[in-house]
């Protein structure tokens, strides 16, 4: 693999209300996007900062992969999942090399992400403990 | 605050030569240095993608607080904290405005950490549960 850049970071959160002002602060810059991703139960919000997004992620429901994210992080929330911007290799391409390597999969194809983004999770237990996504942005290929 | 891009991610680790293989792999790049930071008792390993770097943080002792942290996480590394540019602003000023605006500051005044950089840390407390570093590059001012 060779991804690009650091796409974003997942930061999970229990009001992005709450959280959003205190980035923009600490970024110097304004949220640029709110969106409702349902099939993750979630809402999300972006700022940009270089090269990589910073993506807020408020749980929308208890089944929330984020919620129990923060339930076994003792209520808090914190840094939830790093994602490489694979667009040149493709991001089929990318989880089926890590396949190959023995890298354990959370998804065999991609599937739709936040803005439209083609993504597939790698098992924190391949990862070093780090929640991987590997991110395709189909309007720059 | 308006850094420039984030610097590093700092990823703790149980052993460099175990983790080192994996990210080469990952990043499709070479870890191009390794330094030991005494004072914090780790290890460090560094490879780039994008503008961003990866550190990799081996613990020296069960004293560092890298160690303390994987054990907190059941035994498991992970993200530890996300290093954001403040150089054109200085590290001593981005910490003299994140007191002001009330957030609880790990040091009130920059050290010198890996590379060379001056750094300085926000308590999670105050930035959503992440650990934030604020770092200075003396060599690009």
């Amino acid at each position: 693999m060779k991804p690009s850049h650091i796409e974003h970071l997942g930061i999970a959160v229990k009001s992005l209300e709450q959280a959003i002002p205190f980035f923009e602060t600490l970024l110097g810059t304004k949220c640029y996007s709110i969106e409702e991703v349902a099939d993750q139960k979630v809402r999300t919000a972006f700022l940009m900062c270089g090269q990589t997004k910073i993506e807020l992620l408020e749980p929308t429901s208890e089944e929330s992969t984020i919620a129990k994210f923060m339930e076994k992080n003792g209520g808090r929330g914190g840094v939830h999942h790093v994602a490489f911007d694979v667009t040149e290799q493709g991001a089929q391409a990318a989880l089926d090399e890590a396949a190959g390597l023995g890298i354990q999969l959370i998804d065999k194809a991609p599937r739709r992400g936040a803005e439209g983004l083609n993504i597939g999770f790698l098992h924190p237990k391949s990862t070093f403990g780090v929640l991987t996504e590997l991110c395709e942005n189909p309007n720059k290929k």
